[in-house]
């Protein structure tokens, strides 16, 4: 006899949809037509303007799912996007899931790719409010749009920053990446094809770290696989005006910084030495003779938020910092040259831009 | 020498972006903020609830890039969420595209298929408030979420219908499948693997039709590649509350009468005699010897609206007909016995399902 695991095409489409429904609580209030019509209906928040994101996990491209766990796989898809929404100062309120499946996708990895997900929209309080499921021939592909709400003169663009402004940011950079380099370190295939911005499995290493190199490992690839987006620090940033620009660090520190400076007409220096590196990947990055400072500025997925604040705001700024969840640094300054600097003891240099998707 | 077309691969993100971005009219007044940000921030359409639905496209399932032109992706993919919102009988209002694209896709593809997909949107009044784009190591995607507006209590859902309701379906059925089959016969190769609600090429037909044939072809093969959807008369039917259900019918009118009933709680007799077959794709399927009252009651991608009336209310319906832009055609009634019947001259048979994704 042999057992074959039951994949998605097993189910109908109804079938899939109800295994979505069963992990969501109860919809809210302002939902008027929820999941099972041609569309969702919804109330709209009253004075509240409206913040829209939608981004997509490829597999082969943001993931590799010989070593991320499906749940990793349903909380990075909702959390890049809420990390958008923080970054406008916006609060989540709805997402929709679109999903391209492999037939042969186990139903057991559905399962927990939805409850990765569902339960980070819980946390947040983001209703699922519908979506659209069809067959994939190739890649897994998880497409999430998010919508938002923030008052009026409280969103925060790219385009605030003016010179004399600081920058700081939330949290620490560089663990993501770092956390990548180890899964594909523990999975010993090549994975070139990955980008940075992708997830991976820590409960799927071939061999379980010693407990010396899991006080490296484990605080990286846990935030590589699960990054927590800043949505309150983000909301808090836009509801007192601390903040006069602010992006969230998907591509890294100095894609941010270049984002901002460009969109501002500002441009910037960076001091290196003031960088938040996480610890264990700056352990990391050092035995392998990599540049710390420069691959956690240079690398994606921290899904921190880069902002720049007016000198004079500093008690709006700590009273964020107070009601907050996030540390934050200050890691620079506008300028009026439009030069981005990164300014280390051995001098200034331009700082490099990081990633690109298409190149 | 050799010329090498460019590819989407020859291009940076920002540089794509800016492609779909010189595709666009300018942003109405209430985008506050639109591409380029972390997220469109739009200002709320006053005392309307919102209508959101997201769909997608994707290469090997819903279309085949040997024999659909690029703009005819772009139309549909919006097309078919426009056609969500029209059942809903709201009014769309923006959209957001995702895009995974295969790093050959040539340049050229990449142009028509936006142009394909805002020359719809242009005449919708849709305005592309944002999206986003990656790389795709399998098939092409093409994601689209909507956001519409309708007035309270004018939204159309498909659980409205009661006993005694007429059912009455928009313009003709059948042309798009028998437009699908016409260009897999011209294409030659088999393409089992697409589903009927797809995209095709009627000028990449390897032999032109001949003129006898093409008065045949051409209105199939143009409704299966350039469906419009119902957005003015599902508006129109939710504003004067002419119907009591509506779905649209892009799994087949079958499958729209069974949502319809399921959701309902009511059951449904089918006259086949009146159902409004497309002359053409009649004359196609008998050619064929498929029974064409079947086939275009099962086949999907017609985008027609479903809906139900109630009898006293034909006055409203008149009125819908008069200032709308389609033809409507009574082909139905709905039951309290929740049997779902095509009544034919040969007797009462119970209505076939249709297409399910993912048996």
């Amino acid at each position: 006899m042999t057992l074959v695991a039951d994949t998605v095409a097993d189910f109908t489409e109804g079938g899939l949809i109800a295994r979505i429904q069963e992990r969501l609580p109860p919809a809210p209030a302002w939902m008027v037509v929820g999941i099972g019509d041609d569309a969702a209906v919804v109330e709209p928040a009253r004075n509240r303007l409206e913040v829209l994101s939608v981004d997509a996990l490829v597999e082969g491209v943001h993931f590799d799912r010989a070593f991320t766990p499906p749940a990793a796989v349903g909380h990075r898809a909702l959390a890049v996007n809420l990390s958008d929404l923080a970054a406008m100062g916006a609060a989540p309120r709805l997402a929709l899931l679109s999903l391209a499946l492999p037939a042969a996708l186990p139903i057991a990895d559905f399962d927990q790719m939805i409850s990765g997900l569902t339960a980070l929209a819980a946390r947040h309080r983001v209703h699922v409010a519908g979506g659209n499921l069809t067959r994939s021939p190739g890649p897994l592909m998880i497409d999430v749009t998010v919508v938002g709400t923030v008052k009026r003169r409280q969103a925060l663009t790219r385009g605030g920053a003016r010179p004399g402004d600081e920058l700081w940011v939330t949290g620490t950079i560089g663990a993501a990446a770092a956390g990548l380099q180890m899964l594909k370190a523990g999975k010993g295939a090549t994975t070139e094809g990955t980008e940075t911005n992708g997830g991976h499995g820590q409960n799927r290493l071939p061999c379980p770290p010693s407990s010396s190199v899991s006080s490296v490992v484990a605080p990286c690839v846990h935030r590589y696989l699960y990054p927590e987006p800043r949505v309150r620090i983000g909301s808090l940033l836009g509801r007192n005006r601390a903040a006069t620009a602010c992006m969230d660090l998907s591509d890294g520190l100095a894609d941010g910084v270049h984002q901002i400076a460009e969109a501002s007409g500002v441009g910037a220096i960076i001091d290196a030495g003031a960088l938040p590196v996480e610890s264990a990947a700056r352990e990391w990055f050092d035995r392998r003779g990599t540049d710390a400072v420069v691959a956690a500025a240079t690398c994606g997925d921290d899904y921190e938020l880069l902002f720049s604040v007016r000198p004079r705001d500093g008690r709006r700024l700590a009273a964020a910092l107070r009601q907050g969840d996030a540390p934050l640094t200050r890691v620079g300054q506008c300028t009026v040259d439009r030069a981005v600097i990164l300014r280390r003891d051995s001098g200034d240099h331009p700082l490099p831009r990081g990633y690109a998707h298409f190149r």
